[in-house]
């Protein structure tokens, strides 16, 4: 099975390395990093930049295509070679998925038309924008549309991905290779959870 | 705060994206990836490199220094230039912490010795070698030694040093802007929880 994950410049790195890892390490899978151009693609902090190692134009039948987000997806959403080449793949693709806000790409590609998706808790509603229904939850598959929350939900996205796509069996085994047993010392990762008050400074770290 | 996280080569990609992006998306904290050299440095699978912006050599005081896991590990821990960094840095560091088997080079440059110390379910034991008390937990701090389990614990390790070096509520923010409120598909992320025969066959997909 072949991934290709698309890179664009302020993209969020755990968007994309979340489910890579994941991904990478099943036996069979191999995963590609590619943008517009090869070479480094700086992420939305300027501080890290991963590699791609091939072009878009060049990979133009991938097996799942994830796409990662970040503040990068603002002006990335205009950007038509990305997000025709996002559409044109999802006509091959066994599943197109997306982490963050990486599913408004998915929406400028026209996929998300009437669909059940996910985003960021922060901008749920936009997604309407794109002729989505809107979805509160961690991953949202609705046909071979895979829509996954806010970056660190790529992780959960990519093993239920994976569990589907290979077996279930395949999925413990990575999850247990990873050993992916958190515990957040908080319970301040939804909104639902979150103590009152905390969403205007977690929006603000945010871009 | 300044927080460098070395790279080298086969380390593992989420080992150090993990807690980068918590830590990078703190207010006040930058993140530099360094290596021996500057430029591309490749992962464990051979299909993500990641960018080393600055030499090892060219910054020998940062605040906290987070060393990821991998493979590469096994080589790692004879790099005289590597261990040796590590050793001279931890002298001036607040916090000097690993992920996975980031906690063997911590061992070869004497920081274990004497301490509880944690590291992948996998090779656990080996840190006896290290003259460390090897310790089954999540995350594990002692002094100003903060080791972490597999691969994903770098995350809520990470969210741990930022509650200690920040404040708690920083931590939440940043938990929250990264909407890590974890929903593992199975219950197979320990080999406590993971079904019985698996841990097999999870070792057979590191390395």
């Amino acid at each position: 099975m072949h991934v290709v994950i698309p890179l664009y410049p302020r993209f969020t790195a755990l968007d994309a390395v979340g489910p890579y890892t994941v991904l990478a390490f099943a036996p069979g899978w191999t995963v590609t990093f590619a943008a517009a151009e090869t070479g480094p693609v700086a992420d939305d902090r300027g501080s890290l930049s991963l590699a791609a190692t091939a072009r878009l134009a060049d990979l133009p039948h991938p097996d799942v295509v994830v796409v990662p987000g970040g503040p990068g997806t603002l002006d990335a959403i205009s950007d038509p070679d990305l997000v025709g080449w996002i559409a044109r793949a999802h006509e091959h693709t066994r599943w197109t998925a997306s982490v963050c806000s990486g599913s408004f790409l998915l929406g400028a590609a026209g996929l998300l038309r009437g669909r059940r998706a996910t985003t960021h808790w922060g901008w749920l509603d936009h997604l309407a924008g794109f002729g989505a229904e809107p979805v509160g939850e961690r991953v949202v598959t609705d046909g071979k549309v895979v829509t996954s929350a806010g970056v660190s939900a790529g992780i959960d996205m990519a093993l239920a991905l994976l569990a589907e796509a290979a077996d279930r069996e395949t999925a413990q085994a990575v999850q247990l290779a990873i050993e992916y047993d958190p515990r957040p010392p908080f319970a301040a990762g939804s909104p639902k959870t979150a103590p009152a008050g905390l969403t205007g400074r977690a929006l603000s770290l945010i871009g």
